[in-house]
């Protein structure tokens, strides 16, 4: 099922179940994760006449940096006289926190950030980016101390949502090292407006992974088969798939909770940039443009698409 | 004030205030910030009877790399070729997201984190360290999209504390390049069990700042003047203070606000380590053994000190 928080007409959040054009309203609320969503009836309304909020309290959101080719992408533009994949990037899912505050639903309208562009250059970002990904959603915590077992990690996630990790580009080149990422994410994150659950993505089997990952991470490869194309001012610009992704949410979870920290219900795990082989696979205006550009200019549109978890919209201004 | 979540025989939490060795009871509350906490008076209970909680539900944690010869100290350890402070550190404050779902309260006993200590080399850290850092928390949201301009970034500090803020060497070394510290620092980080308004912290002038900050983090340059010592199973074995932090909270708030992110109430922005020039004036021991350790081992009881902040206290189990 598809479920999210509307409002229609009057200003109290309610939950809502999608089905094709309607949502069948199950009541007030304001977090798909605060009850058991049974399938229950309610009344229907137009999906076209609801206000979309965001469906859960973000409590962490952790970025990861799953795709290959999305990696040595960045790593061939970036570090052009080393191998391009970092000497950690095989062994583990390497992943770091982003701003929960700043998790905003599809149809948000993002502000072009400001920032240092290079030492002493403060303005508005001339490299504003948008990434494909999917996001996990926890939905049963997990205890301190307690690592979940990879076998069991699913059980943790109630559903998947799209996300678009909008990124500036300038920024985050100036501040990232040492430290990661910072005000070049932090500024908005968009997530698609409702939540889908994991019984309704199709499994396959991922890609191989050599080395064989470390017991801790060890598990049957599966991926998502998850049609993903970005649309840039009503232009389709990339199409890939979520299958190409090398971790998989299981073997994120283990990873995340292997030193003993704890899941809470609404942690949010995001994939990373999702991209292919191909030159029109890539999930990312810096890939797809190789640094050159254009990047995103004020009053663009982006939109992430892919069934069956819908699509995440966000404007420039 | 000092003000906190305490339990006292029975099960609800109360919110009180400490007042030398009593806390008054200001009635049912499980967080400092969920009121205005007027000076009123209640029962006294003694503070050696009373549990403390987390004093606040922690909204983003932001951990920040504020101290030049914390900076200096690992840029030399780490990059023995190269300039110890990269291009950006003297231009702005670097930070970088934690878990907010792992601050605990001080007492809380901290278990050994397992992770990649080298490529396939998973098992118990071998660098486990404590970092001795302030902590300032957020009590006045503000708006996204509009910056908090740095002459009035201290309206929207409620108080502070002290924060250790654990880490695995090892398994960050193994990790964290290209995105940051992740698992070697999110098993958990503790913090002081009461929260101390900003009124009772002495201000003096700030180290001198070179080259001049951009007009955005453009400030009286002021510090906080806490005398800190970290204590190591009864032994001190550092002593410094915060008034050597180069970067302070109100050019913090203007850095991470000035792309737009807004301040959520229950934000916890940390300074990073607080060292001194001396070699028994550095926070962390990594910097005091100069990497060669020995590290923390099982039992080790650490406590971090700083008056009027009070104490952080910890046990490796």
């Amino acid at each position: 099922m598809k479920v999210g928080v509307f409002t229609f007409g009057g200003d109290e959040p309610h939950l809502g179940r999608l089905e094709g054009d309607v949502v069948i309203d199950l009541g007030p609320g304001d977090s798909v994760l605060s009850r058991d969503l049974v399938p229950g009836q309610g009344e229907e309304v137009p999906v076209s006449e609801v206000q979309w909020h965001l469906p859960f309290a973000v409590a962490d959101f952790v970025d990861f940096y799953s795709s290959l080719e999305h990696a040595t992408n960045m790593g061939r533009m970036f570090r052009p006289d080393q191998e391009p994949l970092t000497p950690n990037w095989r062994r583990l899912p390497i992943g770091y926190h982003g701003r929960s505050g700043t998790v905003v639903p599809g149809g948000t309208e993002i502000r072009r950030p400001h920032g240092q562009r290079k030492a002493g250059d403060f303005g508005p970002s001339q490299k504003l980016d948008f990434e494909l990904e999917l996001g996990f959603v926890i939905g049963k915590p997990s205890r301190l101390g307690e690592p979940v077992p990879v076998a069991r990690a699913l059980e943790h996630v109630f559903g998947a949502v799209l996300v678009n990790d909008w990124s500036a580009r300038d920024i985050q080149a100036f501040e990232y090292v040492p430290l990661g990422p910072f005000l070049g994410k932090s500024f908005a994150t968009s997530i698609s407006p409702w939540v889908t659950t994991l019984d309704e993505l199709r499994v396959i089997p991922g890609v191989p992974q050599e080395p064989e990952p470390l017991d801790y991470l060890r598990t049957d490869s599966f991926a998502y088969d998850i049609p993903l194309e970005v649309e840039l001012n009503g232009e389709v610009v990339s199409r890939t798939n979520a299958r190409h992704l090398y971790w998989n949410v299981a073997q994120q979870i283990a990873h995340l909770t292997s030193n003993g920290a704890n899941l809470r219900t609404g942690d949010l795990l995001a994939t990373g940039t999702i991209s292919g082989l191909g030159e029109h696979e890539r999930g990312s205006l810096i890939e797809l443009t190789w640094n050159e550009g254009p990047f995103l200019q004020d009053g663009d549109e982006v939109v992430l698409r892919g069934e069956p978890l819908g699509e995440v919209r966000g404007r420039i201004v």
